[in-house]
């Protein structure tokens, strides 16, 4: 018997992924969990019938949340995440020394899960500097007394619990959670697939901040390559980094300084986006 | 009826295009040949089962492949194009003032149906400053008097017909009938899927020419999004290109001057492809 996933990206478009196992199902409060190995890009999490992660790739995006904001910080202490519940951007705020993680995620499920199907990403939400609150992240900014240097959202896509991490009023929280030099980096989704979320993200954003980018990577498994992270900032400018990769922090698959400025280049199409009249 | 194309990438991954017409199939003397109208990707032309361009993103490829070796020369005027019958290389081509190409495909029958049925790429191929030959391109280098500026080598994938354009006979006929200051840019696929390919693509070309390099992007109809080009030059270096676009040459959707610099920013990852240690 051959086993495939297929994720369908649009009515039109989809994803075939041969599995050489189900590792894993349930139906969680929030969502359909699977993780699965598939035949070339590793195992893989599995949200409502949409790949997350791969073992194969999960490094560009993990690499490219993290990394970016922060080394535009000069000095990050305490970073908050909302959602990423596989622990692979926790993975790589980790390579930075002296600080601490909030993780915000709504499904426990994810977290467990990881830790247990995907321990190369979620063993890094055992480090004793970090702090998992299974709550959900549009609460959490509204009510917390905490700041923070950097806020990382790490969402799934707009449809299901992920819905509200994409409005305007949850990055007013957000904007009330930074501290009065911080910043914030969302996933905002593909700049072909998901224009007018992008260029509404995008316009929320340089409504509440004094700086707001969008930065440009490619991620594989994700629909047709392109990915676009929102870039907010109270006061540092991502395009001016206050540091750069020490050996301590060590070596990256993608990341590098010289990435770090070329990943905000946008090609005209995308800057189209940005303005709404794509 | 609902029509799919199921594009086989390898045989666990593939991509599903619902077609909304099947505008025309035959087969060549080289090839399968089908141009459909996707439902997300406009309409399509289609080799041997694999999706060679498509109307939504045929842009990115074709301003890459074409504008960074055109404005890394400093007055480029006579440029070989090898393969890219569809056409949409060379529209980009003569957006250079000045410019003269010779196509060189091997299949008569690309160019015939890419005029007809992809005309926003076929067209340029009836511009009075193209020359078409019908031949093959590695006996055409080979044998020709004439010399170029630039070659560009528009391929399909190395299986089928265009197997022999990646290897290092091939590109020693491209360096024979390039000038004194001329330069070449090849198509060499994912750095994902066909890592041993460019890493020997790469390691061909640092041996012939004394600058080489690899430039990245993401094509989003290509397996995976990412996607390599490799420049070789005998004089003329692409990081510091000679040219920016005038207003003659026109607003592109791709490529800026600034693209260009981004676009040989290689993750680690990459770099490490090419050193032939992936």
């Amino acid at each position: 018997m051959e086993l495939w996933l297929i994720e369908e990206h649009t009515p039109g478009y989809s994803v075939n992924w041969k599995i050489k196992q189900t590792i894993h199902t349930e139906k969680t409060a929030f969502q359909h969990l699977a993780v699965v190995e598939t035949v070339d890009f590793g195992r893989a999490l599995i949200l409502d019938g949409i790949v997350q992660v791969t073992q194969t790739d999960e490094f560009i995006y993990h690499e490219m949340i993290a990394h970016v904001p922060l080394f535009t910080h000069p000095n990050p202490q305490n970073v908050l995440v909302i959602g990423g519940g596989d622990g692979g951007t926790v993975r790589e705020i980790l390579k930075h020394p002296q600080v601490q993680v909030d993780l915000v995620e709504i499904d426990a499920r994810v977290i467990e899960n990881c830790r247990r199907f995907l321990p190369e990403l979620g063993q890094a939400l055992e480090d004793p500097r970090v702090q998992i609150v299974v709550a959900d992240g549009i609460e959490y900014v509204k009510q917390t007394e905490k700041r923070y240097d950097i806020v990382i959202i790490d969402s799934s896509d707009p449809i299901g619990p992920a819905t509200g991490l994409f409005s305007q009023e949850f990055y007013q929280g957000v904007y009330r959670v930074l501290k009065a030099d911080g910043l914030m980096v969302a996933q905002t989704e593909s700049p072909i697939f998901n224009k007018e979320l992008l260029s509404g993200v995008y316009a929320d954003l340089q409504e509440l901040f004094p700086l707001a980018y969008v930065y440009l990577t490619c991620v594989p498994s994700y629909i047709a390559g392109f990915w676009t992270f929102s870039l907010a900032s109270k006061k540092y400018d991502p395009l001016q980094p206050a540091r750069k990769p020490s050996l301590a922090e060590g070596a990256f698959r993608y990341y590098t300084p010289e990435i770090h400025h070329a990943t905000f280049v946008l090609p005209p199409f995308v800057q189209k986006v940005l303005k709404g009249n794509s």
